[in-house]
């Protein structure tokens, strides 16, 4: 039997949301198993998610948007689930390409499960996503005594307000978010929650619990729901400007525009290349 | 300024317990801020802790130990402290040097903090290594209403028995291990606490706390630690004989010997091989 090819990837991540990029062009996709034992942090080598980097064109789910998206974005949860898209992804996915000269800086549409995304590679080196429009969620949820606003970005998100100012900060740093916030009436299917403490004009902070995964360092969907639902209390102010949102991963920007899409901005940060050891490789069940 | 070289590792674990080797032999030891940001699970790459590859001469701590071991285990935590030894390290240490052509198989003195320690490559992959006798600590703590055992391994333990079988398994699993058990009296500097169940003749599993880290996968020092204890408290039967001891990590074998050192057998799978990114290296404060 001969030795099995080397896997090669590149680890980066977006405010601390972090993903193994496979890319090689020619291997084909992982299955579950590889996936889950790339990503374990303690026996792998540790993510968030697989982005496998894969011309449309070569894909079964991309090919339909080869016309339009050079690349698609096969992106897989930790647990070998598939998954459709995801904004601090997409950042570090584009920041890839273009490092490895496999695309120019600028615009640049990407396949993905969700359909084709728009990203821009920024001359500083942050890359902006259009995160599609929100949609509205005709609920009004309470979490804990404090009223909140549902807004779909594709999946369901709670925003939860807290106090404005420094009050609302020292709440934001002692919420317990091991465990999933209760919500009543929660979305069908449940959601992500973000608790929003607005710091100044056009600027928030929060903290998130999505839905299956606990506390993460950034969520892009759940930021820009966070911007929407704070802009729909504040009647409609704030549209087509920038803001600034704070995560426990880092500083986020986000727009949201009267055209209707949302833009997310933010870094997109290269840490590592590497290869699995054919031998640990091998021992893998897929 | 030229570019700065490559940072080149291989990450390995031992029962879950996990490390970056940095397997230069010529570049300078890390300062703590490179630790730090390797060790970092989700902006670096991931880690419990690092092991420096380095001929014990050319090291100022290991330089001492020379004449007896030909490589210095530089380790370092996660948060970039020092610490003296490590188990489950020095199983994965030994491992790379062998891999790596730089040891034979069989008897290997390795120098570290803690002195000179030997471990043994065994013909099936899993690797021993003398952790050292135990030291008997003259307190009978308590643990919420459970009578415990003291025991120092170099590092202070706790030992806590749960009931044997079955009904000891679900209380093991049923545990929270999220903060600190309480131990009364506790040692001065807190210590690690294990969870023990008997499983059968020689064959414990447990789960570990361990001080200012919190539940572990793995804990040498603690496997040893609970062997030790379990064989005190049975009227010293099992001496001499290895003991399966099954963590969440994985599985390992101890054997406490009647001259006194402790053994402590188990695997060790180097997973990756990389090299850091020189670009992010570059905004790494030291």
């Amino acid at each position: 039997m001969s030795a099995p090819a080397a896997l090669r990837w590149v680890k980066g991540h977006g405010t601390e949301n972090d993903f193994l990029l496979l890319t090689d062009l020619t291997r084909p996709a992982p299955p579950p198993g590889v996936v889950r034992a790339l990503c374990d942090r303690h026996a792998g080598i540790g993510a968030d998610g697989i982005l496998r980097v894969v011309a449309a064109a070569d894909d079964p789910d991309g090919a339909p948007m080869a016309d339009r998206a050079a690349w698609f974005m096969d992106y897989r949860n930790a647990d070998g689930s598939y998954a459709e898209m995801c904004g601090n992804g997409a950042r570090v996915f584009a920041r890839y390409l273009v490092d490895a000269g496999l695309a120019t800086p600028g615009e640049l549409p990407l396949a993905t499960r969700g359909g084709v995304k728009t990203v821009w590679l920024e001359a500083t080196g942050d890359v902006t996503v259009d995160m599609g429009a929100p949609a509205p969620v005709p609920v009004r949820p309470v979490v804990g005594d404090r009223a909140a606003t549902a807004v779909s970005m594709g999946n369901p998100h709670v925003v939860v307000p807290l106090p404005a100012g420094d009050r609302g900060l020292a709440d934001l740093a002692g919420l317990d978010l091991r465990h999933p916030p209760v919500v009543a009436p929660g979305m069908p299917g449940g959601q992500n929650v973000e608790f929003v403490v607005r710091r100044g004009p056009r600027s928030i902070a929060l903290r998130v619990h999505e839905r299956g995964v606990g506390e993460t360092r950034s969520c892009g969907t759940g930021v820009c729901a966070a911007v929407v639902a704070t802009i729909l209390a504040g009647g409609d102010d704030g549209r087509d400007e920038p803001w600034t949102v704070d995560v426990p991963g880092g500083r986020l920007s986000v727009t949201w525009t009267t055209a209707g899409p949302v833009l997310l901005t933010g870094p997109a940060v290269l840490v590592a290349t590497g290869e699995a050891d054919p031998a640990w490789l091998a021992t893998i069940a897929g």
